[in-house]
């Protein structure tokens, strides 16, 4: 059910500013976490920001990899979401341990959550100032997936038909909320 | 309604990832645009990013005046939000053409707008690479506020009592979609 996402859409999967999980691996290594601090930056090339903080394991393997995944959790991952950001990978796989699969992406073969709705592979753009001052991350997005239950030509579609693929926005200790309908604004004259 | 929010929750009113007006004042002039890309970076101090493009009427003010506020819409302003996200204020004033009014923020005395669920006051943090590379702004909040209705005690509380006041979540082409009800995630053993 994950279709390709063309790259100038790419922007559109974070653009309503879902809780992510960041994935990552290296060196027969690989960990996951979740991020709610993560925007798109630029529509073309697709590029994002994410703050990752120093004390995570996953800050080690992007530094160390150039690599990282954004993967974009339904409402099904609302409990692995919160677990993953609340342990460290260092002292065990958190996939492996939660019983969660991950597959390989099409470009930079990261470790992409299966279950989730949306799956954004990125390459590192090193700005050392950024992530040393702010934990702020910028990344190329070069490849784009999603669920195409719940988003296709380039637009969420979020609908009582498919609640559970709904995104996850955190409002804080471990409290989800998810996007139900939507409104089409109208243009002020 | 509006009460004043402690500064280290202050990373909690744009956690979700909610659309935000961004406003700014310098020398007689003022102005609003909408932003879909922000995020919380730092809990404390309390520093947020912003993407503020190039061609707006806003960075010249934001840079001129080493000051912007994010301004939280609920449902209620989605027609304005839409609107003020495609038109320049360099052409008219955006609040007296749309019959929106404007108080001055507690600290920095910056345009909030009325009718918005949460406001933040920033001073800029000057990051000329950051800003020249990516559009990206990054701000400390100096004072945050948010309607007691729905925010309160540092959490959103989402319900069907407060509809009007939810948050909005930019899908793309004016469509927005807001929070429904919300989930309590449960750890992982």
């Amino acid at each position: 059910m994950m279709q390709p996402v063309a790259l100038n859409h790419a922007s559109r999967l974070v653009n309503h500013g879902p809780t992510v999980l960041v994935t990552s691996a290296h060196a027969g290594r690989r960990n996951v976490m979740a991020a709610a601090w993560s925007m798109p930056v630029e529509f073309t090339p697709p590029r994002i920001a994410v703050v990752i903080d120093k004390s995570t394991f996953t800050r080690e393997l992007v530094l160390a990899s150039g690599h990282f995944a954004l993967c974009i959790p339904g409402r099904v991952l609302a409990d692995f979401t919160y677990t993953v950001g609340n342990s460290s990978g260092r002292e065990w796989d958190k996939f492996d341990r939660h019983g969660v699969a991950a597959l390989p992406g099409p470009v930079l073969g990261l470790p992409l959550v299966r279950g989730c709705v949306a799956w954004l592979e990125c390459r590192r753009i090193a700005e050392p100032h950024s992530e040393a001052a702010y934990d702020t991350f910028f990344g190329e997005v070069v490849s784009a997936q999603a669920d195409e239950r719940v988003f296709s030509q380039g637009r969420w579609s979020f609908s009582d038909d498919n609640t559970e693929l709904h995104t996850l926005h955190h409002l804080g200790g471990g409290n989800f909320a998810w996007p139900a309908a939507s409104v089409q604004a109208k243009l002020l004259g």
